[in-house]
């Protein structure tokens, strides 16, 4: 509650619209959701605590935008098509100035994706966002076509899809430990603010993934969460670093600005990325491509799936490098 | 994230268990459930924020109770039936001393209502705690069975479950207004941190109470939002106070200790009661009985919806009473 009259209004003027695919949205107690007959409700939920997952000073709308993203992107690695989503927002104060553009940014995104506001709750708090996400993934004689991590085996490939590395480089510039040329620290800035949820490749994606997750943590993190739960281990090339950083591939930009190892760094453990990774079957090589054409996003294969337990990087020689990089730490 | 294995680790050694109806729970991107063909799913979201919806010195067994039981009482008031939740959980540390007594709390309520947990987050912040639930209403006909806000006819009764007032009680004394004997307030104490959601009455009223919603706010104001929904009036009896607060009926404790207006002022405007307030036909009073004794639930009948709008109180004698009372503030 932030007042009792303040919270109703609130919800009125910024959050409630018209139920399309919800047999009853905001403004019950519970939110009616009718899912189609011969499907599996998908659901994921994140919080993003301000200080912690966003500046305080972010742009309201891009703020609106990330917090469905990062859910939406859950869906996707999980190849569900968005239905509809819950918002649980604590507020210091309810000021027309923020939520009018938060609202805005988020639901330009929900409506994007078809993914309705159907619920939630508004308090008074520290500024904290809460959104749970709702998705459909068809169940085709009696098998979920839901993707997995666990589904990953040896001598499959490993993919990526889109870029790398570009959020880290942004937020390290916010940091004051990097510096950029203004139109880079915006490109960059973009894909930290306001990530793309690969929604539509983890539905294209069903059938032909044997395994997928999407990258929150930093590539390296989460793909090691595809090894534990698929009890395998996987071989990544380092080459990859050079052309995954949208930024060191601006015609304008110099590579050299910052070092093969900062690259590396960034793509492999940079985080925020919100892209899918994910394993396919070398005979699904042509599937996979017919599916990031369809879907509209680059995908780039990376590395193999091995037997053996562990993480090992190789360099362009195929000579062992060194795996000494951490898990994404948000802004701990 | 809490540190990137102190995230998991937590979630695995509190949070992680078997999943019984889910078909897939904690650990991947998404959980999936399978909704029961015929059936809508009920979808509520609630956040609690330290020092507003509890004190920080709260026993979090207690608050992991009342944190579920918030959300069960949404789902009791729309009639569902639980199946699952998600949790996503601010931390300023990860204690065990804390996270032990909070699962605990939390997953006894669980377990009692079948309810299980099957996703979530965990990331440092002040401390907040944000559940989703998830429940089930049957569809007969094409027609949802679901308890709405928006039935409630000129005539019919008004009702309300259990008892009012003792939740107010209690805050009022951990605030230091008021003063009572170790034994009430105990008694008092637990309404207010452990509250029951009245899930078995919700699902007898199904096709028996015309609208219904769960006092959070206080029995007036959550009253109000049926008859707004329904454009419909009511008046309520003033004589409900002396019956409703349980504190007030123990028979070593004198009611003269507080005042008549004091008591009503608990019970109409308390709020966190967690009971419900529901319509029916006066044709339905033999089926609420029915629906009463079967979900082991007292009702009391507390006045009548009429068409004039407004919501009017009245004394013993069926005179006008003012009607001063504010919502619920929490703890603003």
């Amino acid at each position: 509650m932030l007042g009792a009259m303040g919270e109703f209004d609130l919800i009125a003027r910024y959050f409630t619209r018209p139920t399309a695919r919800a047999a009853l949205g905001v403004g019950d107690d519970c939110a009616l959701l009718q899912p189609t007959p011969g499907t599996q409700l998908a659901i994921s939920s994140d919080m993003l605590v301000e200080g912690r997952h966003f500046l305080p000073d972010v742009d309201p709308a891009a703020l609106g935008h990330k917090a469905l993203a990062v859910n939406l992107s859950d869906l996707a690695a999980c190849g569900a098509t968005p239905l509809a989503f819950t918002l649980a927002l604590a507020l210091p104060s309810a000021e027309e100035a923020w939520l009018a553009p938060f609202s805005r940014g988020l639901l330009a995104l929900a409506d994007a994706h078809g993914c309705e506001l159907i619920g939630g709750d508004t308090t008074q708090g520290p500024l904290t966002i809460c959104i749970t996400v709702f998705g459909e993934v068809p169940v085709i004689d009696g098998k979920s076509q839901a993707l997995l991590r666990s589904g990953a085996r040896a001598g499959d490939d490993v993919y990526v899809s889109g870029t790398l590395g570009d959020a880290r480089l942004a937020l390290d510039t916010l940091r004051g430990t990097q510096v950029l040329p203004p139109a880079v620290f915006e490109q960059a800035r973009q894909r930290l603010e306001q990530p793309t949820p690969r929604v539509a490749l983890g539905q294209a994606l069903r059938g032909i993934a044997s395994a997928a997750i999407d990258v929150s943590d930093g590539f390296l993190g989460d793909l090691r969460h595809i090894l534990d739960a698929s009890n395998v281990g996987a071989t990544i090339n380092t080459t990859i670093a050079t052309g995954l950083m949208a930024c060191c591939t601006r015609p304008d930009w110099s590579n050299g600005v910052i070092s093969f190892e900062q690259q590396l760094s960034c793509v492999l453990a940079g985080g925020d990325d919100y892209e899918l990774v994910f394993t396919a079957a070398v005979a699904a090589r042509q599937a996979v491509q017919s599916a990031s054409r369809e879907a509209r996003t680059p995908v780039t294969r990376v590395g193999r799936i091995e037997r053996a337990a562990g993480l090992r990087l190789i360099d362009s020689q195929g000579k062992a490098w060194p795996n000494h990089y951490p898990s994404f730490d948000h802004f701990c």
